[in-house]
């Protein structure tokens, strides 16, 4: 696979087999689509917005799969129309939903350590007397005090239930890498000596719940994510192809991840894009 | 085992055993001999304040070894001696001046991540253009921003070096549990894909260093904490005999540890000053 590490003929021949029968694709939105932060609250990457709209022209079923927690889904989508894109909210697959599906399934009354823009998700929750706590990408809300509040309901309880929405180590933003909600995630399983449970990627079942949403198999769908472990890692056990764009949080190491190998690398989506549809075109 | 956990005859036989050629003991101090937290800075432990008397006056070296990194020795020291404690500065071993020779030694110059009245510390340390970060128990200086900062220097060295004073999960203040030190070491490690180096319990050379101040060996010391991890397992792997006092942190389930069972549980200092004096008189 040392081939596969420059972008060549031999990695599309690689990806040529596995091209015949996809129907679909699922998209990491933030180091894939556009880069967060700064004023504008990000700014697209070169290429991007025009690679969706050839997805979705082609007749390949799409669907966007994110672990922004940082905002609601509506305010998410919001901002990304405003940036160019062409998505709306049905299309994307978010780790807060998925999260209120499992609290009233299992009766949990959660404690929340999240963004103040996520809470809204959470409104029809029963958050009286928690018996669990939450955690999402909280960014500032993440101070000593917040934290140290999140573990003193977990320590307090007989059994300690912590739902992480993701396990990131960190996404980039427009200044820099910031730390994302999985290095929260570790710190409370350490404080409380427990086992956190990831909703978001790369759970399985949150992969396998975009492909029910486009009726698709596993083998039929191409992850296209920044991120090796969470996004490349993460779709391939749930059976998909994956690649990993050298955009977003991308570092040239990730090439040499010791336990993921992604089944190509490309630049950036424009580029994983243009490959596709040439093949499929064939 | 068993019989140990409530404190009856079997346990003070168990330790008349080890008590024969017991020259000094070692004390925790936070949990041990006072609660920290709240207006004073803290309130002694019932007991706490008579049993440092006794063990001085009976002829026993005496070394307190704390993870203490919230003010410098200086600071720390008068507080305790405001609280009423016969303590002096040359008695105690702490991270700060320890990670401070490691510092030296090794041409490293730190970005810090530690509380601001520990800083003074760190005075004649080099920490222009860092090529390693320093971490303690911050408290409210664990905001996200500045574990962020942390993080960003770490994961722009080619070799990142993370010095952790200490590995602590919480501690107990008058107001209940608090987040340590050890909780943003593991985040920062989880973010980095690193390894910590500790200074402080439990690290063998910590507890070594206050032996040799004392210039006993292991087995003539007894450590008396109230973490079963840091204080009793360290302690123990270093040779010495390690009681856990049922203060300060002590839950009940730290009897039933999976890895550290300690030499005998007190319910606090002054019982186990009390039996040691009593056998050592025998």
């Amino acid at each position: 696979m040392q081939a596969s590490r420059v972008y060549s003929f031999p990695v599309m021949a690689d990806w040529s087999k596995r091209l015949a029968g996809i129907k679909g694709l699922v998209l990491d939105i933030s180091g894939v689509l556009y880069d967060s932060g700064g004023e504008g609250g990000g700014v697209p990457i070169p290429g991007s917005i025009e690679a969706v709209k050839k997805i979705k022209s082609s007749g390949l079923k799409l669907r966007f799969c994110t672990n922004e927690t940082q905002a609601t889904r509506d305010k998410f989508v919001e901002k990304l129309q405003r940036l160019g894109f062409d998505i709306v909210v049905d299309e994307v697959t978010a780790p807060a939903p998925a999260a209120c599906r499992i609290l009233k399934e299992r009766n949990l009354r959660p404690h929340l350590l999240v963004h103040d823009d996520v809470i809204p998700e959470f409104a029809d929750i029963n958050k009286a007397d928690p018996n669990c706590v939450v955690i999402g990408d909280a960014a500032d809300n993440f101070s000593y005090k917040n934290l140290n509040d999140a573990f003193q309901v977990l320590i307090g309880l007989e059994n300690p239930v912590l739902l992480s929405l993701g396990k990131g180590r960190y996404y980039k933003e427009t200044d820099g890498l910031k730390l994302d909600v999985g290095v929260y995630m570790k710190a409370l399983e350490y404080a409380c000596d427990i086992q956190a449970e990831v909703v978001g990627k790369p759970a399985k079942m949150f992969f396998q719940s975009a492909l029910t949403e486009m009726d698709i198999e596993p083998h039929q769908a191409i992850m296209i994510g920044d991120d090796i472990v969470n996004d490349v890692g993460g779709a391939q056990r749930c059976g998909m192809t994956a690649l990993q764009v050298r955009t977003g949080k991308y570092r040239p190491c990730d090439e040499q991840h010791p336990e993921v190998k992604a089944d190509g690398y490309v630049n950036n989506l424009a580029e994983a894009v243009d490959v596709i549809l040439k093949q499929l075109d064939k």
